[in-house]
């Protein structure tokens, strides 16, 4: 095994830097947030900080970077308080990660790179039309990081549109079935296997899977 | 598509609301957090929900459960402000998420579950010698998430422990070659397959493929 220093990482090229990083912190779930601003303008944007923050209440968060690299989806959410985050699948990859481009702010990325906005009940966020999974949020905080000009933005979830077939009877969801995809570093995306599933461990309990 | 709100929702049982928000939230990446206490105790802990904060400086985030529920971890980091975190594989997966069992302050997880403690230079908390991707840290950070008692413990990486055969021209590392996994809800675990890598995404350019 090689040991390498953070003084040593220090001097690597900025993007074969940015890739190693991203990969070292893992594969992350590939979601698409859509949002209006305060006209009605539908912005969408891949994220993979999606992070799990409770259950009761529902609490998902999510990394914004800082606002001059990224300022339309956390500018939106800060106008309206609703925002819609839609798993991505294999079906539109290519068009979910176009996404990611710095497309003006005027400019509805739905359009340009080939996705259908969904709008639910009064909802004021688009959902993504081709998503199988998703699910709509109230902001509850934005949190600044202020070490590196991040945002922990935090929010709690309203709706979730899905198909039922896909929720298991612990209350499990088959995000294999449903082909949600995972994503690595800058710019890959992958499909996953399961491996195991192991039950609620316990310190007095022999290790068995349970599936 | 079924429509769930969060008053249905809220309504479900605890567990298996617990595995439907959990799993809405999206594949994780799989990883065991090595911490000792200011005795030098050594302790192993699953956390499926590391995030990626930033590159440079290389900040990664991960969320600390409340204290009632997630002692030993967060305090060791508090006491120590060191901690390294270790990629989980199949061949000891079990053992990973047996480590997520409550044992007591005094149990040490390594001999509890069946991994071996790697202690490397002058770093003082334990690698995991079965993970094959690895990585110490600086704490930088801990941010109380006051809406549900969670901790965002945000560390600057300080050593990285690999093979540089995974490492690609780019920086991009193969975590599907060395067969990293991620996590779904509260007990599943799956390894990964590359569908596509596409680039840095640019408004005027024709999506494609590649690798």
């Amino acid at each position: 095994m090689r040991h390498f220093s953070i003084d040593t990482i220090s001097t690597w090229e900025r993007f074969y830097r940015a890739n190693f990083i991203n990969c070292l912190s893992g594969f992350k779930s590939a979601n698409l947030i859509g949002t209006v601003n305060k006209e009605g303008q539908p912005n969408l944007a891949v994220f993979s900080s999606v992070v799990h923050l409770g259950s009761d209440p529902a609490l998902i968060g999510f990394v914004n970077r800082p606002l001059a690299a990224a300022p339309h989806t956390i500018q939106n959410i800060t106008a309206t308080g609703i925002y819609t985050i839609n798993h991505i699948h294999p079906s539109f990859v290519a068009q979910a990660h176009q996404s990611s481009a710095k497309y003006p702010e005027e400019v509805n990325e739905f359009e340009a790179v080939g996705l259908t906005p969904l709008f639910i009940d009064n909802i004021i966020a688009p959902f993504v039309s081709e998503s199988i999974i998703k699910y709509s949020l109230q902001l509850v905080e934005i949190v600044p990081i202020k070490h590196n000009n991040t945002f922990l933005v935090i929010g709690e979830i309203t709706n979730v549109i899905m198909e039922e077939t896909l929720i298991g009877l612990d209350g499990f969801i088959s995000l294999d079935s449903a082909q949600s995809m995972v994503s690595l570093g800058l710019d890959a995306y992958f499909t996953t296997n399961l491996v195991a599933r192991y039950g609620y461990a316990k310190p007095d309990k022999v290790i068995k899977k349970t599936h």
